[in-house]
């Protein structure tokens, strides 16, 4: 099979667990998650995480739940960054933000439920002893990359820092956490319910951080070729840092660096290679939201 | 040694828990976080919990964290119930609410990281393995009463449900799932990890409801005798549905109620005793928040 399909294949399974997880209640706050999640997002996440595991031998069934769990905690943030305190947001993928179709309330409330059910997924795998220490180790790592030193802490640093100040040091630490936390943490997943070797986790480490860094650099293309709103742009950002140039080299650099790490440690994926490369079309915004 | 200073050495274990959990870091966030959490509040929750535990015969060492995640879970939850697209409360515990001291966007995500936090510690319980089976069921629990179908579905109906049309059964609904929830996983916990009969965990549960139930009726109660902000009273509440007079009738049925549950199942503690009494007075507003 080609690797797009092995990809579609993928982005169903994740599609209908997605939608099993939020089928409960028909309340307008049951409504505003299944609104937020299943309304477009390629799943890039939790793509990562299949195609990791499926790298180091980890059954899809097996590793579904972890994909899906990281899947709702980056959305329940999407939900919260555009909330009028935060980013102030009116759209998302193309349609109305969560508190402009639902109102601030029930957006705040539905991120919170979206964090809450992903603790819920995860407690639930637990019922199921296969691989049980390996899964209680996922567990601590998600709940450790999506806290408060991981991506919380980088939505902090987007808030707080000034992006007439900001140092290449501490904008890498940004988009490491706000939007490499998840990135990494999915292909992790794989590597630990697959029994890697350090090497490999090291590599597969290597190839989401510089994954991360590509998407969020990749973003802030995106975003500076748009017609965004001033918020954004007056956000610490690679482009406004670097310049456009430079933000595209990068962009390619961290692409490529995230393929050898793969290649070096021998790691065969086509899926991880393709979810890489795609990082480098600057055609569609979103398409990997 | 006297139930109160049972109980207040009970506060203490969990003040100095809590504050270890939340010692990382000197950033605007982690200090919003501090301010929520450890600025007043009775603990409780938590106080229920490691009484319930007690009562189960359960070490205070393995109830504590699971007591202390309660708590951090309740603690964003009124961060984020404050905010103004929600209650709008400048005031919490006498002090500035979180939003009022760091801003909108730094109080949401303080509130997104405590309840990460919470999980965090959740994930860690399970690095022990004593009583492992059992800790994954707590876990289980917790996220489940603290989610859209327990406590976020109570705040959803808080914000959602007609003041002038509820029912008596939607009331009762909304006060067991947005006060109960918490209370109840509390006491429950104890239960599961004391290893209780099927009827020792009936009872435990009909004491939790009729605590959560009593407690919010105190707090409606409280409420209406203050100079409270008219949003408040516009929510439905059980002074407003029932009067004044029925409502504290029926804060002392629950409370006596509770207590009868712990009798019929002959579970001997002080401590569950005095904290649901506790509820009868109605001096100090806030003084088991």
């Amino acid at each position: 099979m080609e690797v797009e399909d092995k990809l579609v294949q993928k982005e169903k399974a994740i599609d209908t667990e997605l939608e099993r997880l939020l089928s409960r209640g028909d309340s307008l706050l049951s409504q505003a998650m299944r609104y937020a999640v299943l309304s477009g997002g390629k799943r890039f996440r939790p793509l990562l995480a299949l195609s990791s595991g499926e790298c180091f031998g980890v059954d899809q069934d097996v590793i579904l739940p972890f994909a899906c769990a990281v899947e709702l905690i980056h959305n329940y943030s999407l939900i919260h960054d555009d909330l009028p305190s935060m980013d102030n947001d009116d759209f998302r993928r193309g349609k109305p933000s969560c508190h402009k179709a639902f109102g601030e309330n029930i957006a705040l409330l539905a991120g919170d439920g979206l964090l809450n059910l992903s603790f819920e997924v995860l407690a639930l795998t637990l019922l199921d002893k296969k691989l049980i220490l390996k899964k209680e180790h996922v567990i601590r790592e998600i709940s450790c990359f999506a806290g408060v030193e991981g991506m919380i802490g980088g939505q902090f640093m987007d808030i707080t820092l000034s992006p007439e100040r900001v140092s290449e040091e501490k904008l890498y630490e940004l988009m490491l956490k706000k939007t490499g936390s998840l990135i990494i943490v999915s292909v992790k997943a794989g590597s630990i319910l697959g029994n890697a070797s350090p090497s490999q986790i090291e590599a597969i480490l290597n190839y989401g951080k510089n994954i991360g860094l590509a998407f969020q650099i990749r973003d802030d293309i995106l975003d500076s070729a748009e017609d965004v709103l001033e918020n954004h742009l007056s956000r610490p950002n690679s482009v406004s840092l670097f310049g456009i140039e430079e933000a595209e080299l990068r962009l390619k650099h961290h692409v490529n660096a995230g393929i050898r790490a793969l290649d070096k440690a021998s790691l065969e994926s086509d899926e991880l290679r393709f979810l890489a490369s795609k990082l480098l079309s600057l055609k569609e915004k979103n398409e990997n939201e």
